[in-house]
């Protein structure tokens, strides 16, 4: 048996390998590849993963994997070995449905997107992308009908990011969460509007940058495994266990933007660096879900950068970076700033009480689309009537409005989006957990202190990998199934202080 | 016969992809890389390499070699068609006989051993990676003994970089050129030592930078299709014929080493960014040898960058960069700083002169290394002493002696070095047969004018890619082989005019 689970590690070492190789070229498609780069880029991905799919979903796998059952049948769920052959089963069976040709061409496809997008952003161009876009969304299609007897022709994509989730489980969710959010916005939008002008002085890149570093140091992000860069889009990429990077993007008018993206950011690669050394190379090496992942970078973003404890230790610190644009301002005053809840246009942007609102709106868009009871070319209009009902804001233009998010155009159309809002739900519950296990927790964070949270999950979610399912996490860490109270406690007790409700 | 070609030229493409990949991952690993990302980056590197190597040697390449031959045969030598089946079958056979477990071997080992010279080196620890070296020794026979009926060991690690040179060809140019060297060395040597304190200043590194880059942009490098980044040891890399970038290392206290670096570096770019956009992706699409190579990097480097009307043209606007460092600095002194010719350690730094000097002691010592008459713990002592010998002078410790040159330690010992005094003789050769063609060339360099040379390159040496060998261009290009003479020419011209001798 151990020869033949050798045999699978190397053949699974291999697929790493090359998904590493795609993993380095799409971030350097998005740091620094000059402009002329893209269309061989396109291709390059493209074969990369028509080669990791092709090696990933070789018969021998499928072999292997017959043979080790009965080993795995004789371990403990929980035996690594267990884990590594019934994860590595779980994807084998979903990809080898899947056509080599139609890998290549998702690939190539939304890397060419991915660059149009760059430039027709700015330029305030959706027209310029539409046909790119339908055919994003017939490859999304082609490739959830590759696992007929779905019941929504996105599940079969929501199930790629977080498994176990369909159309109907995260509709339930966000029906319950929308219920009791709405009330709370309303109370909210009742009340004065914070002042939160003195995040929006100018404040110069380079500190920014270096104030934000030194935080996620803090943290406990690791450097000697781990770099910022600058993006269109912030995002964090695993390249193997000792190179989890992040990037980000400065607004020069904007201190919130380029520090709170930091602090997320590194939250998704902490998770990624805290997962067993011995996974790495394997199915088992990485987050387990796009909602637990988010939930990772949700907690350090949220639930600690922007509490009071963590404010009350680090204001000073930011004074005297910027002793100019915040030296008059309270340590009071700029924590209600922060944490001011406004119905907004950018996702990314947008407050922790607002923010589901947003992901609800492109949850439901990405299922109308997959459905075809809305057309491409009529998906600005629809994005902003839900922004206009929903929020109560329309942005004055699709650079603002649908254009505004990467994920349409560097990836598929379906499952792209729910993990944000499953992520603060997990977030929350984790949190509460952490909090009921270490009660000291929030003080420690006032102090700057942050390694009993970062202890707890990294004992509790990080070393796992994708040993577990999201619904076996959360099982495990808080005995129960995912819960949408926590979130909605958290949020009354918050900003009920804040705004006085 | 379209059917054949078109199938091996999606053959071929397949392999460019992996080698782009693979070329993206070294670029990163000396760009940016975080010091934990390299044991996985050996790994995915050695996959890379390996997958390279099997879908390039694959039976069904041969085959469709074989079956396009009376198709090649039928066409004009110099058919793009022709040249394409030509040139793939010569590195077919080549590569064929490399069995792809070593082409791996050698991936993962030089990976490795490049990471730990970036560290080894500035810690002056040779000795932390002699049992490597000694490695990468046995990896580079091996290499070469897969081509059995050589006359000298070297031979087939020469043929790689320079094909159709021998230890032997390359000992005979280098013995011509060290005769008329040497007594130039000597008549400069007894002039009176010109004084280039002013470029050893303090020069602040974006200032540096920003004066070079708007040089090559001038040159005509086209950075829509490349990028400048910083790196322990500057380098060129093509990943396609769209993105071709080039890096640089900036000593604040040493205003030529950046600046030269970064023209040197510009015309490898230039060279790759001037092939035919059709070849990319096949064997054609890239520099036909290491000397040709050279020789381009040489000539913006050397006879357009240190000229005197280079700089009566680009001297007021370096002043006007520089003026609290160089505003009493007269043109004529500077001119003559930058030509300083002194016998020194570093080849990098070493004026025209005497560069060539260096190279010929890497290469013999390589010829030795492989031979086996110098064992590798040997090799700082007999380096110390052929400085001691050539140069007339001893590093102070292996920092600036074995360990300066990246070779080694990132790729393989033999064939590393002889480019580059191939380069600088192809270089003279080729510069003397464009001002036969343009005498104009000269006076438009004094204008900051390019384009002449620029167009007179791209016709007649840059467009062609690898479709000629070195030889085959020299003798198209020169009417006649590669000769000493044009050097020597130029280097009595020059520096006779300098020290007035």
């Amino acid at each position: 048996m151990e020869a033949k689970l050798n045999e699978l590690k190397q053949r699974l070492y291999e697929v790493a390998d090359l998904n590493s190789a795609g993993s380095v070229l799409h971030w350097d498609m998005s740091t620094y590849m000059p402009p002329g780069g893209a269309p061989a880029r396109g291709r390059a991905l493209a074969t990369l993963g028509r080669l990791s799919h092709e090696k990933f979903t070789a018969p021998e796998v499928g072999h292997l994997l017959d043979a080790l059952r009965p080993y795995e049948e004789s371990l403990p769920y929980d035996h690594d070995d267990a884990a590594l052959i019934r994860v590595t089963r779980r994807d084998y069976e979903r990809e080898v449905k899947v056509p080599a040709d139609l890998v290549s061409r998702i690939g190539e496809h939304t890397a060419m997107l991915y660059n149009k997008w760059t430039e027709a952003r700015p330029a305030n161009d959706f027209a310029g992308l539409a046909a790119d876009l339908e055919e994003t969304r017939q490859l999304s299609i082609a490739l959830a009908e590759c696992f007929p007897g779905y019941t929504h022709i996105a599940d079969p994509l929501i199930g790629f990011s977080d498994y176990g989730m369909t159309a109907e489980t995260v509709r339930a969710v966000f029906a319950e969460l929308r219920q009791q959010l709405v009330p709370i916005v309303r109370a909210i939008n009742a009340q004065p509007e914070i002042d939160d002008s003195a995040l929006h002085q100018h404040y110069p890149e380079g500190q920014q940058l270096g104030f934000g570093l030194d935080v996620i140091r803090d943290y406990g992000y690791d450097f000697n495994r781990g770099r910022q860069d600058k993006t269109h889009h912030p995002f964090m990429t695993r390249f193997a266990w000792g190179d989890c990077r992040i990037t980000t993007r400065v607004k020069e008018d904007d201190l919130g933007d380029a520090l709170f993206s930091t602090l997320h950011e590194a939250g998704h690669a902490m998770y990624e660096q805290g997962t067993a050394e011995a996974y790495d190379g394997t199915p088992l090496g990485g987050g387990t879900s796009a909602g637990i992942h988010e939930s990772q970078s949700r907690t350090w973003e949220n639930q600690v950068g922007r509490s009071r404890g963590f404010w009350q230790h680090y204001y000073p610190a930011l004074q005297a970076v910027f002793p100019e644009q915040l030296g008059s301002v309270s340590e009071h005053a700029f924590y209600r700033a922060i944490n001011k809840v406004k119905p907004s246009l950018i996702r990314t942007d947008a407050d922790e009480v607002t923010y589901n609102l947003h992901v609800m709106i492109r949850f439901d868009l990405e299922l109308q689309l997959l459905e075809g009871t809305l057309a491409v070319k009529d998906l600005p209009e629809a994005w902003n009537a839900r922004y206009q009902s929903d929020l109560g804001v329309v942005a004055p233009d699709n650079r603002d409005g649908v254009l505004q998010d990467v994920h349409w155009y560097g990836g598929l159309i379906g499952g792209a989006f729910q993990g944000y809002t499953l992520g603060n739900l997990f977030a929350a519950q984790f949190f509460e957990a952490a909090q009921q296990a270490h009660p000291a927790i929030p003080a420690e964070i006032g102090q700057g202190k942050f390694g009993t949270l970062h202890g707890w999950l990294q004992d509790n979610i990080y070393q796992h990998g994708s040993k577990f399912t999201a619904a076996e996490l959360v099982q495990r860490v808080t005995g129960g199934p995912l819960r949408v109270d926590p979130l909605i406690a958290y949020i009354k007790a918050k900003y009920g202080e804040i705004y006085a409700l």
